[in-house]
């Protein structure tokens, strides 16, 4: 069961757990500070498959299948996955899942996908619809580029704020048993303050994040002390910045305890990644491939706060701003 | 809390009731055979908005202001919204429902979503993390028909097998009271049959209901006479056929409980709608509209099992098939 704390927000009364994770990621992520800690580094980015999106695709089977193996688990064991990713109408999540036969409920919440995914799955087992639920997203930087900004033989030059689609993806498998579990979460709101560049995301996106953190907050009657991390999505260095300052300003100082999956991904000077890695598989991969192994050697707990930009090319066309969305999941070792 | 019943399946122990729906329908719905059921009909297209996307948003709004105010409450009373469309990146609802500031899970079901969200918000009651949840999707003809199809002024013919994507919204909203309740569901699982004709979605969706249907009569180890109707989403009269034939096959007849949704909404012939409607908001609308009211009246049971079908017209150009899926939600009359 759950507990309501305030509107969007609950506690997990009785926890649901973190059975299994996995990650995987695209070469230059391999390439970058984190690469070590990824379970598997794809160094081809087809995947061996004739499109982009078919390997992004393979890249979500691919973690979803081995977040499995390592639970020692077959797909059949899996009640409901939870997915959706950042390519249109989510092609990514139903062509690379259909394989599995899983019941399925797809999500669109952009680069916030993980966190949502998370909070649905957990959701599911708290109701008793089901006992072991699983959450995976994916992104790839060149289904991302060519959808969303310009074909990549364009060669279009990047601004300064501009952040690189991590290629990667994250998958987590909930249920009864794990070192870790989901201690609560928040729904987030779609927040909009008026950015309409398409090229500063972080920015769009940082507003959403510190609405969501300073709801938990509040509702929980917690202070950032009481974390070890907390961990927003793909803010990049310009939206961390504004997020500190957001905190700041509302009386809340989490400088010591903020990091920024996107901000943590490539080594942007040397790797020429702008402001950061962003995309759905950003915070997935970090999450299960960094944090997720920290969290359960240190013990502690974390806020994952994953940030979605929720326009279209199209809506931006439009003349519409970037609404975005933060969603967060609490996550403790047991 | 709900009960596992098997994979994807559950019952609801604790009822979660519908408190209220409304729905919003276009013009030409307003003409079809179920015009006089529809609370609003709108008969500018564009209602009021600049491009067809953002009317598209104002219709999903407009069925969630009118489902909150049927039920005497506003807006803050809601916990939390589940909601998607067609439109690429879901700007319908986005867009539609930001000014709202209730927390949201965007979904991603292609014309199945209306059951997706009425599944996600009872397991979040159900959960306890939330007390009054909502669910709404939509569709638009003009902004489905120029991003799956062609542009609208290119005025291409129609084959026999294409369904009209229905512009009308339908909105739900769920809490521990009303005259109905959501007795139990299934999650569905993507299923691929082959079929790769963009404009014979009823025949690709219409195995995707018939798992749905199957499964949940078996693990509930109900017959369809224990059931006043058994409602899908949009598979039109071809799909609906296919539906029938598909089941007698596995030595279950439904065909006197059967209706679709997309079969219901238009007179084909009089308004030239080829197989019948489709669309997030074709579902929705006649549910709201025309089966809620009537299970109100009449006392009974019904299955909705929305339909979609999860490709996108990049998928197709790739050579991929048109995977579907199908959810169903059990509602009875308390």
């Amino acid at each position: 069961m759950a507990l309501s704390l305030s509107r969007g927000v609950f506690r997990t009364d009785t926890p649901v757990k973190i059975e299994s994770f996995a990650s995987v990621a695209g070469a230059k992520e391999g390439e970058g500070p984190l690469g070590e800690y990824f379970d598997e580094i794809i160094e081809d980015s087809h995947f061996g498959q004739p499109t982009w999106e078919k390997a992004e695709s393979r890249f979500q089977l691919e973690a979803v299948s081995l977040a499995v193996r390592k639970a020692g688990l077959v797909k059949e064991d899996i009640d409901v996955i939870c997915s959706g990713d950042l390519i249109d109408q989510c092609i990514g999540s139903t062509y690379g899942l259909k394989e599995l036969s899983i019941p399925y409920l797809g999500l669109y919440g952009a680069c916030s996908t993980m966190a949502e995914g998370m909070l649905t799955a957990t959701l599911i087992i708290a109701s008793g619809a089901a006992e072991r639920t699983a959450a995976v997203t994916s992104s790839h930087f060149s289904t991302a580029e060519r959808q969303f900004r310009f074909p990549l033989s364009y060669g279009g030059q990047r601004t300064p704020t501009s952040q690189w689609t991590c290629t990667a993806s994250g998958a987590v498998i909930l249920s009864g048993r794990g070192e870790l579990a989901v201690a609560g979460g928040c729904i987030g709101k779609i927040t909009d303050m008026g950015i309409s560049d398409i090229n500063n995301m972080g920015s769009a996106m940082a507003p959403a994040a510190a609405e969501t953190i300073s709801r938990y907050l509040t509702a929980t009657g917690t202070f950032p002390e009481d974390y070890d991390y907390i961990i927003t999505g793909d803010l990049g260095t310009t939206g961390s910045v504004l997020l500190n300052e957001i905190m700041q300003r509302q009386g809340t100082d989490i400088s010591r305890q903020h990091r920024d999956c996107g901000a943590m991904i490539f080594d942007s000077e040397a790797q020429g990644t702008g402001c950061g890695g962003s995309g759905c598989g950003c915070s997935a991969s970090v999450l299960c491939g960094y944090f997720l192994p920290e969290l359960i050697k240190k013990k502690g707990q974390i806020l994952f706060a994953a940030t979605g930009a929720l326009m279209s090319p199209l809506s931006l066309q439009q003349g519409g701003n970037v609404p975005s969305i933060s969603h967060l999941v609490h996550i403790r070792s047991c």
